[in-house]
């Protein structure tokens, strides 16, 4: 089965989130993305499926990362692709989200990655464009393909994320990584730990069916993998801040504590990290850490969605 | 006729302003901008007519929507497109206008798409330079696509643009965008009235042929177009800035003024919109508002501008 | 010999200094960059030797002028390339240098352009990822780059460097650019002074093999090539900034100095110029000036070096 029919396993014209995935095309995605990273690792590191199409990047927030991952993926598919970082420009002229995203709406892109502070603005936008909308991050609320290069990365070495004890840990309350990954991986049929502060655990996380821990030491036990978050000290009002150091000792990563997971559990982490706050350095450039594959499976899943949401556009 | 041959009727080196163009020649470039509308509504939006040129935007003054035009329009020509911010780097080193852009013109570009805070600077520069040069706004002087756009616009929708009544409405004394319409409205033959407080309405407006009015109910009255400008507050230095409240008042354009245009009358703004002050949401976002087309109109034009310098770059 | 045959004299894959390079690798570098001039000056400006490839130029320090020369060689050569000004962005957010890089090597990339404000980041870096890496200036250790496209523009009008005298003159304390120089011209059998007050004079020129001068006007005397230094005032220490006026009495180029040269003497400036202050406008804009042509020759050493890394780069 060629790639064009395996797109056909996914019905959306946006990727506004996890929410509203079957598992079925969750699983499509995954396995385009598979080919995608053999796209990346090639000498010529090209397809054509985007080719003539306008890509723009349009972020209220600032991300190397992120925006360089979906720029490369819209690149190597041929796309032509444009960088707006909103904030310098328009916005201080007054202009609103909306009429920002209608004024790129109208030079006809084909697609329109967002990244914004607020949750919801990007559903917002995609009721209002006539392209296809993946959302980069949208608040605290989703960030759909970093869900799916966390699930690619993990099925690459664990094979189907079924079953697999994955325990999530930090500061969940500020992550929309937690919130996508939860939807994910709850989707896909593993058991999800979130192990964290109380004060950094939200109320809502009782309706997800996830097993709730404060004690870090009981949440790792026996889990296949460790998903460290960063610690979003610049999201936190000044009623609740940890200090580093307390936070480190309970919370952060080290050797001593990932002994108290399976066998062979492997560390992951979306980056950037803050190194000696969450996790500690021998861990996160250690055997066990996935956290360079990571970012490799990043470009991957944003090429496979790239190549996904192609189909569904008007041609 | 194809369009290597509509670019002949085209004899400039530069597209500095509307200054110094036939009415022949702006017909040449709105023919020219229909066929780039077709291609930006094609599934892959390429021409290759400007295959393996350079072309730079050297922008002194930040613009998301203008910025991202040229880009766009660059890159569906099959251009290699650079941006460049200046402000952040040489400048603060202390390099002049004319070094900056004797810098970049030593690397052989063939178009240099320029907006520049001073009037006259790109004029300056396109004598300095070996290549291309386009002006995209500079000062209070010209901004010549602005007003491409908009006539392409127009005609779109009422036909030839001779005989047309055209309000120009609001901040005229700091507007390249009334200039450069003002010129190319006139060349085309419209009948242009310039609405505004008596504070924002330049002197020389007298010597450019169009007719005044300080009472935007009066200067309505029968307009098949009413274009409105942006306020511009932050070209004011103190002595006037109007309340927007009282602007609103009295040179906002809302549906109870807008009534007092002719019958299909049709509302342009050439962004960003100040909802409120220069007009109400329910006008921009009404069935008489052409202010999102005027944005894919931008493309279109730009595309038709590059098009047409590409003929007399040296081959 | 084509082009594919000449890269195999160029053995390495980084280039991270002129340090470590043979007299025979110079040369191939300045031979294949003969080559790039031709393909800036055609119409169409394009080889296809990095097609499928990405490059990221990676600063950590603005650069407008080496940044642009960089993405411009990249794109004539068919390369995917992308932008990352850092300082904006995770710089912020804590992460490390080797982490924004491993980052970004994650990605796979095949070259990385990278400009650091500390001597010897570059090196680092080398070491840690998986691409090829260009140093485009780190500190005020080397800028191999401006060196070898300073060569180019030489040999274009004096023939090969040997025995030519070449006067480096002014801010060498504080100039990458000064170094990667004396290195390059020094492998090529040029006489090299340098020229400037003691307190701009780094103690370790005795062992390069320099003459030194703290007298303009003799460092002058019978010289080929008079190569003058941008005064770089934000690198210096409150302790010893000298005033603008002093400086150019004593060691700024004007025709009466320059007159001191060789018959035929032309003059180099690496950019960007403080008009002014180490030169004089009449001198940099005069006959003598090859300023503009060094800024094109930039462009044509960056492909030269891409196109020879690419031969290294796995496949």
């Amino acid at each position: 089965m060629d790639s064009a029919s395996k797109t056909r396993g996914f019905a959306h014209r946006h990727l506004l989130g996890i929410e509203g995935l079957t598992p079925a095309e969750i699983v499509t995605l995954l396995d385009l993305a598979e080919e995608a990273v053999a796209v990346s690792r090639q000498v010529e590191k090209k397809k054509s499926v985007l080719r003539g199409r306008t890509q723009i990047n349009l972020f209220f927030e600032a991300s190397t990362r992120t925006q360089s991952s979906f720029e490369i993926a819209g690149k190597r598919l041929g796309a032509d692709v444009m960088n707006m970082s909103v904030g310098a420009s328009s916005v201080k002229k007054g202009e609103t989200l909306v009429d920002t995203a209608m004024t790129l709406n109208a030079m006809n892109p084909d697609i329109l990655v967002v990244r914004h502070h607020a949750a919801g603005a990007v559903h917002l936008l995609a009721q209002k464009v006539g392209c296809s909308v993946v959302n980069a991050g949208d608040g605290a609320h989703e960030h759909p393909t970093q869900a799916l290069l966390d699930a690619l990365t993990i099925r690459r070495h664990k094979g189907p994320i079924h079953r697999l004890r994955i325990a999530i840990c930090g500061d969940i309350l500020h992550s929309r990584v937690a919130r996508s990954n939860i939807l994910l991986l709850s989707a896909l049929g593993a058991e999800i730990r979130c192990v964290g502060p109380s004060t950094l655990l939200p109320k809502a996380l009782d309706r997800l069916g996830v097993d709730i821990f404060t004690d870090m030491r009981k949440g790792l036990e026996g889990a296949d993998i460790v998903m460290m978050l960063r610690l979003q000290r610049e999201r936190m009002d000044g009623s609740f801040v940890p200090s580093v150091r307390e936070y480190f000792r309970y919370f952060g990563l080290d050797a001593e504590k990932l002994a108290l997971a399976a066998p062979g559990a492997l560390v992951m982490h979306p980056g950037p990290m803050n190194r000696g706050v969450e996790i500690d350095s021998e861990i996160a450039d250690g055997p066990q850490s996935l956290i360079r594959e990571q970012v490799e499976m990043g470009v991957a899943v944003r090429m496979a969605v790239l190549e996904a949401l192609a189909q569904h556009l008007p041609n």
